[in-house]
C-alpha cells in the first residue's frame, strides 16, 4: 500500500524526475563527493539517508539534487520524507536499487542521497549577537575532530565556527558524519591566515582565549564576559606562533594523570560549555 | 658517535639479547597484536615509538618483550630510552631496520616496540577512595571513543572506569593509540552485565548519574558529592534498560541547536571535569 503512494507521488511529478543510470554525469559527480572530491563548487556536499535529510531540511539549506530509490522506501516516514524533498530540490532523480546499492556506503541504504550547497559566509556576511561566543580552529587536520567540535558547538549553541589553516574542507563525508548535521547550520568562516583572523577579533573587541595546556589559569577561574573567542589548535603542533603575541589570555584544563592534553575536541567542547554555562548561571 | 654508545650498550647485554628475523614465533605474536588480534592472555599489547614507552615505564607497566632495531635509532634519548628498556624487559630481541619497516606503521619507524601487560583490576581488587568518581561505559563500540574517554579520566582524576556490555578489547590499537597512554594507567574493572555493575555500585552507596540528553536536570545544577558513577552509553542506543530502574539521576547536557546528542567521548569528560572542578571549587 505504501509502495502504490510513493508511485502516486513520482507520478504527479514525473515532468520533474528524471530517471538515470550508472554512467550518468549527476550519479559520477555524486560519487566524486561521496568520495570527499569537491563538487562544482567547493560548498557543494552530499548525504546519504533519511536522518541527514531531515537536518539538511531543519537547516533550510539549498537542495541542488534529490536521488531517490523508489525500490529501497518501505515506509510511511520515507514516503514523507520524499514528497518534503520534491517539494525542495532543484533537481529530482529516480535510480534502481542496484545503482543505489553501489552508490551507498551502507548494508542496506534507505533510497535517498542528496546533493545540498552549505551557506558561506564571508566574514563581513557574518552577523554575531553582543557577547558572541566564536570557536576558532588553527590547523586542525582531523575531519572527525573538526566535525565533532562542530557537533558541540551547535549543542552549546556557539555564534560561529572560524578556521585558519585548514586544509580540510567542511564538506568531507567523515567531517559531515561527525557533525550529525551540526555543520549545514552553525555559521563558519574561513581565514587563510591566523594573523588575519587576529585581526579580524581584536578589531570587534573579543577577548581572546588560547586552550594550552601549560597556561597557568585554570578554564574554570575565569569571567568569560564580552565577546570571546576561544582558540584551539593543530593535533600535534597546536597553535601557530602569532597567537601567543600580547592580547590573548591562555587557559588550561588542568591534566591530573600521565597525559599531557586533552583530545582537541573535546577541549574545545569543555570550554564552549564552560562559557555558556557560566553565563546562563551568572 | 651516539651509534658506538648503544652498540656498546647491546654488547654488555649480549647474553639477554636475541637477534630474530621476521618468521619469529615472537614476530607472528608482535604483529597479531599490532592488528589487534589478542596475544598469550587478554591483557598483551602491542605499542609502537619512543613516547609510548616513555608512557609505558611511567605507568610501570610490565614489559614482557622488548623489540629494537639499533639502525633506526639516531638521537641521545633513543638511546637512553633504550638503556631503561633493557633494564626493565623480560625478553630483548633485535630486529633489522627491513622487519622493523615491515612491522612499523610509520613512514620512519624509531625503532622501538613493544609488548607489555595491561594491569587487570577485578572489582574486589580496586580500592578506591572516599568520594570516589568513577566512569561507567555501557556497550560502546567505538575504541577511538573509549580511548579518548580514557584520556579524559585520567586527565580529569576520574578513579576507575567500570566496562559493561563491552567488546572492545582494552589492547585495540584503535583504542590505545586514542588513550595517549591513558589505558597504561588508568584503573578498568570489567562487567560481563550492566546489572552487576549497578548492584557493585549501589552496595557501595554510589550515587549513579545517567547521561541522557531528554533529562530535565542540567548537569551543572547537580551537586556531586560522596561516591559518584556517571554513566554513558551505546553510541546508538543508548543505555541498557536496567539503568532506568529506581535509583539513578538523569542528567542532560543542554543541546541549544540542531543536533540531538553530543559525542559520547565529549559528553563523558564535560561530565567528569564538571564534577571534578566543582569539587575543587566546593
Amino acid at each position: 500500500m505504501e509502495y502504490r503512494e510513493l508511485k502516486s507521488l513520482l507520478d504527479r511529478n514525473l515532468h520533474r524526475i528524471k530517471t538515470i543510470g550508472m554512467h550518468h554525469e549527476k550519479i559520477t559527480e555524486l560519487r566524486r563527493l561521496l568520495n570527499g572530491g569537491s563538487g562544482e563548487s567547493g560548498t557543494d556536499l552530499a548525504v546519504e539517508g533519511m536522518w541527514a535529510l531531515q537536518k539538511l531540511l531543519t537547516a533550510g539549506l539549498r537542495i541542488k539534487a534529490f536521488i531517490i530509490c523508489p525500490e529501497c522506501i518501505y515506509s510511511i516516514e520515507g514516503i514523507q520524507l520524499a514528497e518534503k524533498m520534491i517539494v525542495s530540490a532543484e533537481e529530482i532523480y529516480t535510480v534502481s536499487k542496484k545503482v543505489m546499492e553501489k552508490l551507498s556506503g551502507r548494508d542496506k541504504p534507505d533510497g535517498f542521497i542528496t546533493i545540498a550547497e552549505l551557506q558561506e559566509y564571508g566574514e563581513r556576511g557574518l552577523i554575531l549577537p553582543d557577547r558572541a561566543l566564536v570557536m576558532v580552529l588553527d590547523g586542525l587536520e582531523s575531519p572527525g575532530n573538526i566535525g565533532t567540535i562542530l557537533r558541540s558547538c551547535d549543542g552549546a549553541g556557539v555564534d560561529a565556527v572560524l578556521l585558519c589553516n585548514m586544509n580540510v574542507r567542511m564538506t568531507h563525508p567523515k567531517l559531515i558524519k561527525a557533525s550529525m548535521g551540526a555543520v549545514f547550520r552553525v555559521p563558519v568562516v574561513y581565514f587563510a591566515e591566523a594573523e588575519h583572523c587576529v585581526k579580524w577579533l581584536t578589531s570587534r573587541d573579543y577577548q581572546i582565549y588560547l586552550a594550552d595546556s601549560a597556561a597557568v589559569d585554570g578554564y574554570t577561574s575565569i569571567s568569560y564576559e564580552n565577546n570571546t573567542a576561544l582558540v584551539v589548535g593543530n593535533e600535534r603542533y597546536g597553535l601557530s606562533d602569532i597567537w601567543y603575541d600580547p592580547g590573548p589570555r591562555l587557559v588550561s584544563i588542568p591534566m591530573h594523570g600521565l597525559c599531557d592534553s586533552l583530545n582537541v575536541g573535546v577541549a574545545a567542547s569543555i570550554l564552549a560549555y564552560t562559557v555558556i554555562q557560566q553565563r546562563q548561571q551568572g
